[in-house]
């Protein structure tokens, strides 16, 4: 599968985002717009966008969302970027994951040297039941969603699998959720302002301003445990293991690794890119890991000649609070069956010795399902920048990781960004 | 826009297609492994397709045709292919030409060797007016569709814009129509196995069978001036003036050109390749040309070394008879306002000086719009290699090119190959 290196190397010498959130008056074209403005203005040097060659964009599901197709021109018509090739690449979730990488491709093949990644979504504007549908068509349509299955169902029974083969109990999973909404309230594009902490707290005392009985809640895990706060989704998951219905978009902009300097003083380069495919999940091999990324990060390391060990802050890809679980194994910083210990000791926390979701990931950040792989390099650019604020991570981290996943992992990309 | 030169090129050694036409028993799914097996019935020399790195699929609207997503994934199990790499390309109708340059840009990037190139396509199981909604979403969704375009619309307004420009009437563009027939009836594959010429015949045997007063159609312009049996889809557009609604599939094999003879005796080289947008048709400086065509034509043109002059075989996007006429002048063939005094005289007939739609084009051949752009690399594969049977070109073609257009013109990718 490849040779695990490329022509040239690429980095990354921009990269931002829209807010994340539902914007009732905004469509794709506006998200986007947004996206590639703040990708602007996060550069180090004067750049004048003409000097632009190609795009490419990934989005999931907007024929479906918002019953537009052949979005990637119309992209580059809103971003004045006609008459500019656009490709749109659509790969469930990991869509702008797989537009990254396919970024790096035209630039390896020496074919254009100045190309904008984006990603985009716009999902708040029908009912959930609907959104739910739409998603669905991620999965396997002739053999999942006939039988009822949904995402969060997928996941359930991916959490049900591996709660019962390493004996993780549902406090784990809250305690991804407690810390990804830790690190989204300190995000300004966050979709959620607040700690689950500070929900609780409100409640509590809104219960105290109208007279009502004040709840027993001493502290998060009990919060969490209130079927009344947190009621089950799809069991064993509850409200706090998903991720959110989000609009949002997110740009980068690549160049060749040789001329990075030219447009930033400190650009990012990506030193490693994989990418694997598996089957729906109905006929997968496991349900305590994805296969896919385990494949696609052993590419990328191979291709970085970097470990697990080297990695200092991540992205994952956590739709669910099951899938970081499983992910910190499937990259190789936990042995599989330890993930769920790592996250109840706090050591996927920002202070931690393997920082995830930073951003507040998709629980938090939001997850407006074709921008969530650009966006995750957009905390690339800021963690290993030193321009994260309030939520960058102590140590100056110089090499890290994203990770995507399209769907139940049916498609799972991951790349590796080191700051020069 | 990029240098209009690649790191290494590449070479087709293998490509094949499903049959066209409508499958009321084949998914997506069955209609892929069809042209997949094709692909490897065409090859050379025995292979193995576990040498197969990774998969690109140009697809259009699975999501609203058969209410399945992320199909790139899907499509690498059902070949055998998995846990490979697979991306999906959308640009429209342009879905699989997008696709086959995503391909040969994982090769010139020296990731990958060996790339399976598809375009798949599931049409008919839905009533024409739901397809022609689902087509819609091509086209601008705010600005256009709202207030009532279709497609044939869209291509009635070019229609138009081109006769009062140039004085052309409609039997140029009938004469498309019946060209395109004429090749399709010779392509085992086509959609559609009779000549317009055979339709009218027919019709008149049956009339007089039945006693009924048979018509006066002295020849096929006669029989397309008929308003029954030739209908105004969207004045000045008629029923034969449309291409079809099609269920189809077709694959190719890209590797390194100087790998190219460990799989081929006869590979044929891709040594053009252009891509340009544009914004939707109501927002068009032009309507009787594809200013995006001629940009992509320059730039595959510039990449390859030659000129219009040399180009011996050409597929174009026919998905009205209007857009082979205005391709015909888009690729430099004839000047403006000449194409369809080119088209009357039979310069684009199989023995013309400038062959356009060997295959039947979208026209005959079906146009299952994801599938469309790869098809067209099919029959440059038979054509160049001579072996398309009794549609085969005079004179051993060895330069050919192929134009794949998104929509009206939003994008539009144009390659040139050259058999070795």
């Amino acid at each position: 599968m490849g040779k695990f290196r490329l022509a040239r190397r690429v980095a990354m010498v921009g990269a931002g985002m829209s807010s994340f959130g539902a914007f009732p008056r905004k469509t794709s074209r506006d998200l986007f717009v947004d996206a590639f403005e703040a990708m602007l203005a996060s550069m180090d040097k004067p750049f004048d966008p003409e000097q632009i060659d190609a795009l490419v964009i990934g989005n999931y599901g907007s024929e479906l969302f918002e019953n537009q197709g052949h979005i990637a021109p119309l992209m580059a018509d809103w971003v004045g970027l006609l008459p500019r090739p656009a490709v749109r690449i659509e790969d469930a979730c990991a869509s702008s994951g797989v537009a990254i990488r396919q970024g790096i491709l035209a630039i390896a093949a020496g074919l254009h040297d100045v190309v904008l990644v984006g990603g985009v979504e716009k999902m708040t504007n029908m009912p959930t039941e609907q959104v739910t549908d739409v998603l669905g068509t991620g999965g396997d349509m002739l053999y999942e969603i006939p039988v009822g299955f949904t995402f969060p169902g997928f996941y359930a029974a991916m959490a049900t699998a591996y709660g019962h083969e390493y004996g993780a109990s549902p406090e784990a999973l809250w305690r991804v959720a407690v810390k990804n909404h830790e690190n989204g309230a300190l995000n300004p594009k966050a979709q959620f302002p607040k700690t689950i902490r500070q929900v609780m707290d409100s409640r509590m005392a809104k219960a105290k301003e109208k007279g009502q009985p004040i709840p027993a809640w001493e502290d998060e895990m009990a919060f969490l445990q209130d079927d009344a706060v947190n009621p089950v989704i799809a069991w064993p998951l509850r409200l706090f293991d998903c991720s959110p219905i989000t609009d949002g978009a997110a740009c980068l902009l690549l160049v060749p690794e040789d001329r990075a300097r030219e447009f930033s003083d400190a650009p990012v380069v990506i030193i490693g890119t994989g990418q694997a495919s598996d089957s729906a999940l109905h006929d997968r091999a496991t349900l305590t890991g994805i296969p896919a990324a385990r494949l696609a990060a052993e590419q990328a390391y191979a291709m970085a000649g970097v470990g697990p060990e080297a990695i200092q802050v991540t992205e994952v890809h956590d739709c669910f609070t099951i899938a970081e679980v499983i992910a910190s194994e499937d990259l190789g910083f936990f042995a599989p069956g330890e993930g769920w210990q790592a996250a109840m000791a706090g050591r996927t926390a920002r202070d931690g010795d393997k920082p995830i979701n930073t951003s507040g990931g998709l629980k938090a950040k939001g997850h407006p399902v074709g921008a969530s792989g650009a966006a995750q390099a957009v905390e690339m650019w800021e963690q290993l920048r030193g321009e994260a604020g309030e939520r960058q991570t102590p140590g100056s981290p110089r090499i890290g990781m994203t990770h995507n996943v399209g769907a139940t992992g049916s498609t799972c990309v991951v790349h590796i960004y080191e700051r020069r």
